[in-house]
């Protein structure tokens, strides 16, 4: 039965390339690249650098890919594997192929293509579910999940949109029944497809981008309906009700930037295909254009070089250049006219070949040299932006072009990608992390590594509490480790203020991470000689517990002001599970009675965090990779002072660059702390204030309210006898 | 008595305010900038970029100091304190103002120079040694180490030139007597200061730069001759000298080069002045131009960013953008006319205020962009070019850009900074570390980490020989760390041979490290689809030893092919002394036995390292960090393969790149090693010969001399029954 499909596809190739194309114009590519906008850049080649650069890159490309026999493999492998990369590889050739036959016209580009999918065509049908496939994944059939078919089929009725023009009617019957039919109907109505087409989620949303751009292709209204309102056609899924869910109102992902990068390529490629398609629909103005806010919203979230926080399962290699992005900046260029993304644009220096990345390439060919402008910024979380959120503080210094950043996370869990790290913080330096988030534990698509999928240490380590510059209570993870726990529940922001130049500041409570006991963490960033971070985490609980505040800092300890005992001769793991079975204690000390100093080095800067300690604290000192068989860790430090057997527990800390480290001039500067002291003036259920004491003898005093209040409100502490009164949550009083 | 001459010095500033400059003009500049090449700069400043970069900072610099008041504290701190940051500013600062008297004329830029020398003039005579001086260090007076004041004289002087000419006859006399000859004094004629200054090492050539520059100024022939041929005169020491023994004849200096970039400033800073004052030396043609070769020699011991090569002593943050290589690079090619060294002037960007940094900023103003070429190079070591080497090998990929360098170092001690890395290697690709070395354990300056001087760690750790890439007998270091014992004797070079396109090889033998051991190691990098190196390294003894052949990499994890124990809940330390108390013992195995494989990842590629074994070879994995109670080690990584018990014995390995590793388009290529198999086909005391295997059944059959041969001599060896004959030291036959 086999041999005989294969014989009588053979015959048809044969007769496709003896008729020619006769068969031809009765079809123009209605995606993303009209045949006016292909032959505009055909004509511009060589006017525009960047449209130049990548078109050169996607010819040859299909000029490598031409070169070869084609071969499309049974699949067998994992992540990784040779068929893995292979299928992945026949996708992008594909892609490239109709991209280089629209602007070039050769018609070897789309014969190209044309044969590779009636080889697909040959073995797609009979296909069985992946062999390596995972009981906790959907399974794909090319690939060992069934994102990846996804992500195939994006990309593969991408190329054939393009070439269809080219292909006879026969083979077009072949195609779209065996190849393309076949696999929308297997990714949204088959048993393992349709639970996660109707999946508000990235993997839902390649599902019917994939779907519903196959739907316009094959014009196909049933399969575009179901991709934009869900297989019952009930808006209760689909991808409408995915815009509606799966962003903030400012433009969150709660999965985190790296997945939003990753999901925002199907979200931005299958709405253009809508507006070229449907422009009735006004897809991009939907919701006060949240797609062009969740475009801006993850350029923001990136440090100084692109590269996206590692919030939640992230790798730490992506950046904004990635070719997802430049789907989306182009798109957003062209359908908002948004000039302030184009410095992104600059950067990336490739365009898509689409009639978005025409209007970009134009657009900056003879602009300036600009940088994207980085933000403070106060991101509200949850589809109405009432579960908590990110805080984006960024200052300069009186450093040339240094930036400080620090990012306060008080977002909801971002599902199963979610990590423990409630109320966490992050600070960068320009692009050197100094307080940092792990990110993943993952060596995406390395076989000798789980097959390239996340790791076991991703659960164990990544995602713990402990692995985040946050507090632990008593050892354990927020909401006990459990995901599906900590979805229901997420931080409220108490207040935030972003518009006041001396001070940047948010305040946000969890209630729900740990029973019976609420946290309150206050973050800002003060301006000053050098920009410092105020941090102050309060813990209320009527029962007493362990409470562990962390830092994972990155650098050389350079000193501490006060002793402690290093483990010389042998390691031994800070605990048991909850990931400090993977932590080294490294050094063990007694707090100082009133200031813990801690200072390292990293790159040409010094840093310290000073915390309000008295002798009860502990202070353990530790390095990742106990417990680690398989060395999947990297051996990253941690930083950690300890309360023991305390119900209300208020930790204050500065985090201060100082100094400078120069080994080119071989001078140093300031590689002490300036902090003097650090002084809780008062605290009780409605108010907090803390006084912070330079050596320079410069004060300065934060007083606020614990509790929601309004900007209007005005409040009222007598400190010492002396009374304050303020408006507003909070006030800061320098000296 | 002190107070009066303060009070004397008054009256005399106050004079020469309000007598002007009488006294001008019968003075002009003549160590590195004439006049007329002061109105040279002055008139060339718009239109060479490098020189308007570079006078720019240096004016910004001299404007920023005449800001502040003078202040010359009494010298107190450890490097990095205060009063040690400030001297360094001090003669910074006074020369950018002399520099930018004679470029704009403006007086006060001289003024402030004099005014700075006034001060000096009035605490220099009565300074103590310095409080902080140390016992096994020369003591300076101004910093803790003698080297310092020679860098501030080096400096002082060169400033004073400039001035010379504003400054009136008395307070000329008072500013040479009481700083420039109190200070040329001590650091050549005192007990303290004339050790050094008649030492054949960086320190000397420091000491020596200053008091003949000095001789110059103040017109001192005494001066000058004792710096150029000794305080004796007998040219048994002097600048001279340093330049016939610290050099060998291919410019390699046994310190090595980051040693050589430091004293390279005063090596040609003080030729430029001998050969504008003394032109009659011919300094610059001495020793068929040895200060041309020496320059282009460090410039070559680089990674792809200029980095250099972390051998011996070493901090790994100086490339060859520094400073001290400004002058060099622009000397060399303003005597020289090296156009050949243009490349690196034109990325450091940034010229010398000087005659030469003139010429040079006209050279590079229209020149296109041009890399720096780098070569493969055998740099013969010694006086004489007898103690041994360095082989540098270089071997471009298929990768766009991508150059692999693998340096064997067989070369003789470098004194008190040199490591015990006999027969050592380092593998780099581009900029990438792979093979490391630590270069030496200390912060800079930084005075929480021994006051910025070399560390503890050092001697314990950096020094030692496991902390190297090669074997390690017993656990002891190469001479049993005895750095004298170790100068007596260097390694031989067997054979090398950098000519010949499909193979770029080495051979050396080291018979003095352990008493009753000789070391054997060739060392070769080979064309290959992607090129490999062959490490061949061969211990014979009468009696039994442990061999220990480490190799410090960098990057994660990936795979091996052997089962290991993992030390998953302690750890603890390797082993009791000799740096092997700093690593930590992450696991232990069992060899295989004919191959045993060890994968990683650095950046963009896998590497693999594969060595023939059998099951009486122990493997080690090793983290630094154990013993550390400081926390002053960096936590790098060591894969060690053991040899238990042997008297002769032959590790054969391959160090083979492989595959890539691209986050942005998630692909990975060929993650496991390409090697099949490794054979010893045959060892006597003439030669060796070893097959290599690849998986796709190309192999490489290695057949040389163990001992000393010339290229003409004819060998013959018989393997399996099969003759091969070759002449010259070695053969490679590629199936």
């Amino acid at each position: 039965m086999k041999y005989k499909t294969i014989k009588a596809i053979s015959l048809t190739v044969l007769f496709t390339v003896l008729s020619g194309n006769a068969f031809a114009q009765d079809y123009a590519p209605l995606l993303l690249l009209s045949k006016a906008e292909a032959k505009n850049i055909s004509q511009h080649l060589g006017d525009y650098k960047a449209l130049e650069k990548s078109f050169s890159k996607v010819k040859k490309g299909a000029d490598k890919a031409l070169e070869k026999p084609i071969e499309v493999p049974i699949p067998v492998d994992n992540g990784g594997g040779y068929s893995h990369e292979k299928h992945k590889k026949n996708y992008r050739e594909m892609y490239y192929s109709g991209l280089a036959f629209q602007v070039t016209g050769d018609k070897k580009y789309a014969k190209f293509v044309e044969d590779m999918l009636l080889e697909y065509a040959k073995i797609y049908p009979g296909l069985p579910l992946h062999p390596k496939r995972k009981a906790e994944q959907n399974s794909g059939k090319l690939f060992w999940q069934g994102l990846n078919d996804c992500v195939w089929l994006v990309h593969g009725i991408q190329a054939y949109d393009l070439v269809k023009e080219n292909i006879s009617a026969q083979n077009r019957e072949t195609i779209e029944r065996d190849v393309f039919k076949s696999m929308a109907a297997f990714l949204s109505e088959s048993e393992s497809g349709k639970d996660t087409f109707n999946k508000i989620h990235n993997h839902g949303t390649w599902a019917v981008a994939a779907v519903g751009m196959t739907g316009y292709v094959l014009n196909d209204k049933d399969m575009v309906e179901r991709a934009l309102y869900g297989s019952a056609k009930d808006k209760k899924t689909g991808f409408i009700k995915q815009i509606d869910l799966l962003f903030s109102p400012d433009g969150y992902y709660s999965e985190g930037p790296y997945y939003q990068r990753y999901a925002l390529q199907p979200f931005m490629v299958f709405a253009e295909a809508i507006n070229r398609n449907q422009p009735e629909l006004k897809i991009f103005d939907y919701r006060n254009q949240i797609l062009r806010k969740a475009t801006n919203t993850v350029l923001q979230l990136t440090d100084a070089n692109g590269y996206f926080f590692p919030i939640n399962d992230a790798l730490k290699e992506k950046n904004f250049m990635t070719e997802e992005l430049v789907f989306a900046t182009n798109i957003v260029y062209e359908n908002y006219n948004e000039t302030a993304i184009l410095p992104v644009i600059q950067q990336q220096g490739e365009i898509s070949i689409s009639g978005a990345g025409l209007k970009s390439a134009e657009a900056i060919q003879n602009m300036k040299k600009q940088e994207f402008v980085k933000n403070p910024m106060i991101i509200a979380d949850g589809p109405e932006g009432k579960s908590g959120g990110l805080a984006l503080f960024r200052m300069h210094t009186k450093k040339k072009d240094e930036q400080l950043t620090a990012v306060f996370k008080f977002a909801s869990q971002g599902m199963g990608h979610g990590h423990f790290d409630r109320l966490g913080i992050l600070l960068y330096n320009n692009d050197k992390e100094i307080l940092q988030d792990y990110g993943a534990a993952r060596f995406l698509n390395v076989e000798s590594k789980s097959g390239g999928r996340y790791l076991e240490e991703n659960k164990t380590w990544a995602q713990a509490s402990v692995a985040h510059n946050t507090v632990i209570v008593d050892e354990k993870s927020h909401y006990d480790g459990d995901w599906k726990e900590a979805e229901k529940q997420a931080p409220h922001t108490i207040f935030s203020d972003i518009s006041n130049p001396a001070i940047q500041i948010a305040s946000a409570v969890e209630s729900n991470a740990y029973a019976g006991v609420e946290m309150q963490r206050t973050v800002a960033l003060i301006e000053a000689e050098t920009p410092f971070m105020l941090d102050i985490l309060s813990l209320k609980s009527k029962e007493s517990h362990q409470y562990d505040l962390n830092f994972m800092y990155s650098g050389q300890i350079m000193e501490t002001d006060f002793k402690y005992e290093p483990a010389v001769t042998a390691l031994s793991p800070l605990g048991k599970a909850n990931g400090y079975q993977h932590l080294w204690k490294l050094a063990e000390a007694k707090a100082n009675p009133s200031l813990s100093k801690f200072t390292w080095l990293n790159d040409s800067r010094f840093y310290t965090i000073s915390t309000l300690t008295d002798d009860t604290n502990k202070i353990v000192m530790t390095r990742l990779g106990a417990n680690d068989p398989n060395f999947n860790l990297r051996n990253e430090s941690g930083y950690m002072v300890r309360a023991s057997d305390k119900k209300n527990y208020t930790f204050v800390s500065i985090i201060e660059p100082h100094g400078s480290f120069d080994p080119k001039l071989e001078s140093v500067q300031d590689p002490h702390s300036k902090v003097e002291a650090i002084q809780i003036l008062k605290q009780d259920d409605n108010y907090t204030a803390v006084l912070v004491t330079f050596k320079n003898k410069k004060s300065y005093t934060l007083l606020f309210a614990n509790k929601k209040t309004t900007p209007a409100t005005k409040h009222k502490m007598t400190i010492n006898g002396k009374n304050t009164e303020w408006k507003g949550s909070y006030t800061l009083i320098t000296n």
